[in-house]
This record gives C-alpha cells, structure tokens and sequence, in this order.
C-alpha cells in the first residue's frame, strides 16, 4: 500500500481538512507530496480543482490558495478538493515541463504507476483524485510569453450533450472569453482523460504576461462565479473584465487559425489581443536577426478573425505559434 | 588584423551604411557577425544606440529596428550607429545570459579580446564602437517576470556635471520614470565602462511583461523625443503613456528599496506598479509549496513609497528579488 498513490488524510471528514496527495518514489527521485485541501458539506456537487499543470503558469496556484482561503466561510453544500500545484518539479524549475523527464504533464495522462515523475504524478491525480469529482476546473493561463485576454476553454468533444454542459460550465465563469479550442494533440491531456470518465471539465486559461494583482482579481472572481453558479456558494455573479475587453464573447479556434513563424527571428506583434481584423491586415512581422538588410516578414491575417492571443516580442524558430485567431462560436449559439 | 575585431563597412560613408561588427572566434565558437546600421549626416551628436544587452528584453531590437526604418527620412545632421542585438546567443536562448559562458554580458565590460564569446562582444563594442560615439542609449527592460513601467534610467556617476546631464537626458525621453538607481554591484557594466570614457550614457528600462503593440509604440515615441531633444531629428516632443501611468515622476529607488523574498515559493503581488504605499502596507505575499498549512508570508512596505517594480507571480528563491520601491528623487529637482 505504501507504494500505492494515496491521500495522508480522509477527504470524507466532514468540514475542512488537510494533508497531502503521495506520489510514490521511482528510479528518477523519492517520493513526492502534494498539498491539498478538502471541504466537506455533504450533499451536493463535487468539485476538483487543479492549478500548476505547467509550472510557469502561476495564476492557478496563485488563486487555487485564494480559493483555499475563502471557501471555509463561503462553501454551503457538497464537496471541493483543491490541488494548487499539480507539477511542483515544473514550478521551481519556472518551466512548463519538467526538467527531470522534460515530459508535458498534460500530455501523459491518465499516467503510469512505473512511469517517470510525472507518469507517477498523472496516475496519482487520476487514481486517487478524479474519482471522488464529478466536475473538474484545471487553472492553467497562456504563460509569460503571450498577451491574451482571460479565457475558459474546452476542446471539442465527441459527445454533444458533455459538449454542450462544458461549455455553459465554462460561460459561468463569466471571463472575457469562452473558447471551444480545436486541437491536433490532445492524447494524453489531462481534459481529455477526464471527458472519457464522463467528468465535466473546463480548463481556465487565465490570460498571460504578468501576473498582476489585478489579473488575479478578475481570475478569482471568475472562479467565483462558477462556484456560485454550480450552487457550492451563495452570493451574485458578477461580470468581470481587464481594461482591454469591452464584452463577454464565446469564440471558436481552430488548427488553422494557430499563425506559425515562417522563420527564425524576433517576433514583433503588430495587433492587440481582441482586435478585430480583416483578411490581410498585418498580424505582426519577423525580424531574422543575421542581417539588417534580411528582408523582415510581415504575418498577416488569412481571414477575417479575432485576435484571440499573440506572441509577445520573444525569439522563435520557424513553425513555432506567434498568435491565434478565432471567430464567434455558431455551432451552439 | 583578421583577428582584431572590426566593421565589415566604413561608418564614415555619407549617408547610410550597413554590415557587419566582427567578434573574433576563440576557443568556445568561431567568429560572429553582428548587423550594425550607420547614417552620417555631418557635424552634429554622435549616437551609438544599442539593444539586445539580455537576450530576453527584445522591446530594445524591435525599437532599434524601427530607428533603422525611420532614420533615413528623419534625421538632419550628425551620426546615429544602430546595432539593434548586442548579444545574439542569449536572444536564440531566450535567456538573460549566454548559455555558452553563463556570463552576463553587463558585468564584463570593457571586455577581453582573449575572453569568452561575451568578453569578445564587449571588448569588439568597447574598442570598434564606443570611440566613435559621444552619448549611449542602451535600451533593456525588465523582462517578461516583471511589471513595471516605461523608463529612463542611469545609476550614480561620481561625476556630478556628467550625472546633471545624463538625468536631463533620460528625461528627454518623457517616459512614464525616470530613475536613479543605486546598485551595489556596477563593476563591468556597459554604462559604468561608458562614463569612464565620459560618455553620456543613458539605459532605458522599457517597462516588462510582455511586448505588445502598444507598449512598442510608446517606447519608439520615447527614443524619437530623446533623437529631437539631441536634435538631430526635427519635430515636436510628445508625452507618452501607458494606461497605468498618470503622470511623468523623476524617482529615484536606494539598494535599500529592493524587497527580497523571506522564503523559496510563489510570490503573489498585492499591489500595483507606481502605487503609493505606505509604510507596512502589503506588497506582496510568499507562498511556501510543500504545505497548505504552512503560514504564508506578507511582504510589506518598509517605509512610504512609490512602487516601482513588482514580480510577477513567479516561483522565487529565499532572497531573490520581488519589488522595487522608489522615492520622488530630490538630490537635482
């Protein structure tokens, strides 16, 4: 038992408990323990929420405590876990992977007991955790090196009444941006595992760049929302936005509206996330960085769009992501 | 000589002229080629502008690289030298430093001809481009862990006439601050080596988080009212301004004013960039990751002060730097 993946404490105590998620040790490094909370009210719906799958995606942990600090006086009914930190490896190394296995979290799931760190990390999540939820909020963001408004996501998925209940879930948080997120590689992500254990799950995609207090703001007061509207807590939900989103709008993405850089260099961002533009209009442009008189690359917009995301002025290779559009969801509404 | 750094192109040419500086090859790589752009109208200042000192504060190459579009049909008289990426290594590593050396390029100036890859960079700025120029504009910024404003600043030169002169030009900029910054640690950096030489030398501090469009465009607004107020573009000066910024502060911020962190975890900011605080108000708050239980840890204002700089929600080492406060600069004003 002690080489299995288990909790150091009873989620079932009723009230406020505490104690730690273990993942066993393995051939790479010793045991792991993972801080997390639970609130019991008894009946009720029963929530999951995760933050740090990518450890340089800070937002979640940050209002996963938040969270942590407020529910003791706010929780009514039903139950809540909160796991701040899924990849603490990830988290102090301050990259998305982890250097240890270099291996994406969210790309290994449901994980394996004999696996790598973050293979032993997955199982834990999956076997001990994800049973005892019905619905799932993982809190990841767009990480320092993209400017994008605060989103809630889901990828398509197959069966049309979990699509359609994921995406109300994820309007309820009230964000600037409820965004169906078309996906060549979802194997492995922790969503898509969950969708298949018929979980609802909503991935938040809190923004990116900095961290502000005022970005925390707005990510706390989403979660809210969502927590008020899933009954766990009584009080009004309320709209929330940064100063560069005028309205609350359900947006589509799809693989072809990712915009690669078609070489190496210095991206420059020609647009503003939100904007609107049309087919043409000047997304950003690539500097290659070997010779001033190297002709730069203009990007431009393929259609007309939404500027849902875009690269903040960092050194790419070629191929690699420098913005994402979208447009208007119509598929439901 | 092959082995001496040099330009590839003779800067004194009429008019505009581009190439190559030289970095000689050693024993850790063979040579580099860094694009330098060259307008020489005549008599007038002599401005060497540089960017690209930390290869993950890009504001600088893109604003130099819009110098070097706008330039031609904008300057009057004298010499402006662009070299819009001094250490091309760190930008392709996305890193501060060189991952080569591991040395930061601002700590070993003026550099050695036998040294490492950085140490040739600095001794080929040092000894082919520094000569030719009378004043310096540096531009860096504080990269993607941090927000802060736009800024202009210098550290303290013993000389008080050349540091009269180097505030009044900072301030020519009219970014949002302008800055004094004590730091004990100035041995080997570009602008101390440049004052030695009795350059004006000026280190813009772009702002940081991300590189957005707007942000560009109120830093190439700066540089262009520093380029009139030298004189050698006609036009009128303009304020600038992020959102954030209501008016435009000389500050200055002591080694005093750098608030560490008491502990290794995730740094959460309370407070927002050129708040006023005051004393024992809460900056920030340290979360520890291995316990929930573990009390967290506000950081706190040691005295009123403005808020320069503030970390954006990274995971930090006990000591590392979270904020930096600041204090309207009363020495000159």
């Amino acid at each position: 038992m002690s080489n299995a993946p288990h909790l150091t404490f009873d989620l079932d105590t009723a009230g406020v408990s505490r104690g730690h998620l273990i993942v066993p040790g393995g051939a790479d490094r010793g045991e792991l323990l993972l801080p997390v909370f639970g609130l019991n009210k008894g009946e009720g719906p029963r929530l999951l929420v995760t933050g740090g799958n990518h450890g340089n995606e800070l937002e979640g942990p940050l209002v996963a405590r938040r969270l942590i600090e407020r529910l003791p006086n706010a929780q009514t009914c039903g139950r809540v876990i909160v796991l701040p930190v899924l990849n603490p490896l990830a988290v102090e190394a301050r990259s998305s992977n982890t250097p240890l296995d270099g291996l994406d979290l969210n790309r290994v799931f449901p994980g394996r007991a004999d696996g790598s760190v973050i293979e032993r990390i997955a199982d834990a999540v999956s076997r001990v955790l994800l049973p005892m939820a019905e619905i799932v909020f993982d809190l990841h963001s767009f990480g320092p090196a993209w400017d994008c408004p605060p989103a809630v996501m889901t990828h398509p998925i197959a069966d049309a009444d979990l699509l359609a209940k994921t995406l109300q879930m994820a309007e309820a948080f009230k964000l600037p941006v409820t965004l169906l997120w078309e996906h060549y590689d979802t194997a492995g992500m922790f969503d898509s595992w969950a969708h298949s254990q018929g979980k609802l799950f909503v991935c938040a995609e809190f923004g990116g760049g900095t961290v502000s207090a005022e970005a925390l703001a707005v990510y706390e007061a989403g979660l809210r929302n969502a927590l008020v509207a899933l009954g766990l807590v009584e009080g009004q939900v309320e709209n929330v936005s940064l100063s560069h989103n005028e309205s609350i709008q359900t947006l589509e993405t799809l693989v072809s509206d990712k915009l690669k850089s078609p070489a190496r260099g210095i991206f420059e961002p020609r647009c503003s996330v939100l904007d609107e533009v049309k087919q043409g209009d000047l997304i950003g442009i690539l500097h290659p960085m070997d010779s001033l008189s190297a002709e730069s690359i203009g990007i431009r917009a393929p259609r007309p769009s939404i500027v849902l995301a875009i690269g903040s002025g960092a050194h790419v290779d070629r191929n690699e992501g420098v913005a994402f559009l979208a447009r208007p969801l119509k598929i439901l509404n």
